[in-house]
């Protein structure tokens, strides 16, 4: 018997899922956790939140959000663990417990935190820490913690991601060899074919470009949104090319190959964009509706999702505290007797 | 009814308690562990010690030999709440929660971090960071979670800790900004009055010098190192200054003010140094030997002391859990119901 596979994600909770949210990570993450081979940890990283967030409502409707938003899309919390990471106590306490082993220097190094020290350095500030707390400095303490504490093997990231699994390994690797094997390395998992979509101004779907197409919008607002898309001028009957198409783009990332197919067929006769806007209005109308209803469902309903989560929580302890005292007692840290 | 008045202390868990330690610390924390007016609370910083001490077997012997020395000393547990850091999960997760508001300039300024940082430079090391761990430039926060997290209005320090408490009142105080008023600003007290001994080299009496006398030495050795103490080279029946003698500041330090008089007279009638050192030795040995004794009990019977901090966790925790249920609330970390 081959041990499952252990793959671990986190969550943003800022902000609202949309399409590129969907294609990018959400829905491979869902089939991992629909294959009975994948062991795969699923957590909001609400802890992270708190960086960022200082609006205490917007943080606590998020994480709603964004639960409500990966059950409605299928989640499978039987074989999956889903979790707030702010439920697992054990999760800063092994944080504080990594912050004695890591080296300040590794944390200097951090892409984010020297982005933050670049605009300071060009803005001229007194201080090129200005403005920079300690979430922002020692948050790859924290993630290095969350990968740690379940010795998740894989880690599916972006790549602006490899960086704070190097650094776990980095941390958790400089653990073991003080106090003993006890960490697994994990390994980034970076899947270059994953789909990235644009957005409506044709720039890459984000919400720091204020172009995004949020997953679970009403009938009306999804239509609306889609009718704003970018498109080039060609007139209808001229023939277009679907591989320089948001349109087309956001389709595909949607359809089977066969669907793909007869579309681009359809762009080579010269469909006009009114019409492809329609057609792909009413293609993600139709997949989307039965998901947004279970989001509203799961909306009207937090109890039922507080529920899952407290469960997630459980099981996802059931690993944690075992393996804390365990970690507990090879730094010096058990009871007397 | 005025409230009692709430004062907080971390104990060291590195190194064995010395005299010096004693009459510096111990004894004023034991004395108003035993005044009901005080609402004193003690911990053994456990947490802090991974900070410097990567020998899991020192970390715990020393837990167990501090929490063992405060109580054969007269801890009233009863009425102070006595407990291990690391049995309050609470503590960490507050840390991460105030890491995220303290400003990473602040930290940059610590004293023990700009030391170390001094130190590489002086000696010309490539990284001004070198061998710094995020333990060392981050334990102000720690320090910040353990103060707040029981809103101690007084904690009692030495002139070198000033700045933890200023900085847990700077952090605490950008929570209360964000976040609405949550914690009680600490100030710290600053005992100028407190005893300090010198050590049997005559420079101040401290682990770092290898100078010290532990509390509860078994009587040979303990004879064995008042011997060693330095004197000057006065012959017997030269009269002598008490003032500027090691034997006499120790002597005194544990006397009461009409035997330290007694003394007094003795160097006047120029006692020999061989005669003081017994005459000292006797007298910490009769003051000594009861407590030693019930050291030794304790250190035989460790589940005794297990037992004591678990009841202190369990106190302990009953002001911190919903006091830090409060806090997430505030800060957005909220159960969905």
């Amino acid at each position: 018997m081959t041990e499952k596979k252990r793959i671990l994600t986190g969550i943003t909770t800022t902000g609202t899922p949309h399409l590129g949210n969907y294609v990018g990570a959400i829905r491979p993450a869902i089939e991992a956790s629909q294959n009975p081979e994948m062991d795969a940890f699923y957590f909001l990283a609400d802890y992270h939140s708190l960086i960022k967030c200082h609006e205490p409502a917007r943080v606590a409707a998020s994480r709603m959000e964004v639960a409500a938003t990966w059950l409605a899309l299928g989640l499978d919390t039987d074989n999956a663990t889903f979790y707030r990471q702010s439920d697992i106590p054990e999760i800063p306490e092994l944080t504080w417990i990594l912050t004695c082993v890591t080296a300040k220097g590794l944390l200097n190094r951090a892409h984010a935190y020297k982005a933050a020290v670049q605009i300071n350095e060009e803005e001229k500030a007194n201080d090129p820490d200005k403005g920079i707390t300690m979430g922002l400095f020692s948050y790859p303490v924290l993630m290095a913690a969350d990968i740690l504490m379940f010795n998740a093997s894989k880690v599916p990231v972006g790549r602006d991601q490899i960086q704070h699994i190097e650094m776990a390994r980095d941390i958790g690797g400089r653990f073991n060899h003080i106090f003993g094997q006890t960490f697994t390395m994990p390994e980034a998992v970076v899947d270059d074919k994953a789909a990235v979509l644009s957005g409506i101004d044709g720039r890459k779907m984000s919400k720091s470009y204020d172009n995004t197409i949020p997953l679970f919008l009403p009938e009306k607002q999804l239509r609306k949104l889609i009718m704003k898309i970018k498109t080039n001028s060609l007139a209808p009957s001229e023939p277009k090319n679907p591989d320089e198409c948001t349109l087309f783009e956001i389709y595909k990332a949607f359809a089977s190959k066969e669907e793909a197919e007869t579309i681009r067929l359809r762009y080579a006769e010269g469909i006009g964009w009114g019409d492809m806007k329609t057609l792909l209005f009413e293609h993600l109308n139709e997949l989307l509706k039965e998901p947004r209803e279970r989001y509203a469902e799961l909306l009207a309903d937090p109890a039922k999702t507080e529920k899952i989560l407290q469960e997630g929580a459980e099981k996802a302890r059931c690993t944690a505290a075992p393996f804390l005292a365990e970690i507990r007692k090879k730094t010096g840290l058990i009871p007397f007797i």
